[in-house]
């Protein structure tokens, strides 16, 4: 359990299509160039988006489902390896038009509008396994 | 629409004037450096601060005024081409002294102290143009 | 103050201890490898946490403790040099199972997973220096 270094790869900006889900869209982006291991960041907003938060006794996500249209204002990201293939796990900080602000893990969410920037970080591959103590999918490093 | 590969061009760090507006700072270090295309987060705190929700149906944004000062929880943000210059977009996340937290797009932002590292990302220009789906300007990729 | 350009050096991403304080795993690793000045980004979950809100007329902390489990919505830091030595500078965006919100400058955070990406940033070393406007140690920039 620490620290790995990595190199950084390639930078990549993109434009989220509308209506997608921004998760899918972010998956698929990393299937078609080949990335492995990446952080990013994202802003934007959402039509409607799906919240999780995980239960640290019972081990177990907690969903909130969010209706309304939603400002993405910070998603912070990172890709890795899950099961052979890229796996997306992005956290959000969501505002709706009364103010009111929800955050946690990203679900779903479908995309009004976001831009993102991703930072492909190449060497040695990440892969998430199942960590005994959380319950959760963690790096294997 | 969809994504763009560039390459990660100088680094930047910033310590932005205190009473002066964060976009506008920003705005001016990417003008002075010849910055067309980025990527950045900042932290800090703001005096005061006016946000924008995005009506996703009537196409216009409902501002909110914020006169007490906030913790700058989050920023994340790019700067692209529009109209010729560096635009700087923004999103954050603020909170203020008893713990309210509100967030969107940042419209103005006045500084108290402020810190940003920002990311130049150079190759093919990303323009904004007008979007007639969401009535936004967003990026032509 | 400024800019200060810096030349992005090595990459690193981070599995922080479990039960440690996220704020020391950061300051440890940038000791054990020599890292005087990075940006980074973090999400995971804490099992506590204590935030600051810098009262600015009074320049002191107003301290809040977070005694529940807590989504890692969103965490943005640096690292630059105080009093000789790294100095971690982090704000967090947090979310609780009732969907509660709050946000500052992250003091403590009680690790139950989080994962990190650093960008080491080198070149002029950046210094943290008592700022007489606003009672901040700030960049030396």
């Amino acid at each position: 359990m620490g620290s790995r270094e990595l190199d950084a790869g390639r930078s990549f900006v993109l434009r989220v299509k509308h209506d997608s889900d921004i998760i899918n869209f972010v998956t698929c982006v990393a299937k078609k160039h080949g990335i492995m291991t990446a952080s990013f960041t994202a802003i934007g907003a959402l039509k409607c988006a799906k919240l999780g938060f995980y239960d640290q006794e019972k081990h177990e996500y907690v969903e909130t489902l969010l209706s309304a249209p939603q400002e993405i204002a910070s998603c912070v990201g990172n890709i890795s390896l899950k099961k052979g293939g890229p796996f997306v796990h992005a956290h959000v900080v969501l505002a709706d038009l009364n103010g009111n602000v929800k955050a946690g893990h990203l679900l779903e969410g479908k995309v009004f509008a976001a831009e993102v920037h991703l930072i492909e970080l190449v060497g040695e591959k990440i892969v998430r396994r199942k960590d005994g103590v959380t319950g959760l999918s963690l790096w294997d490093i």
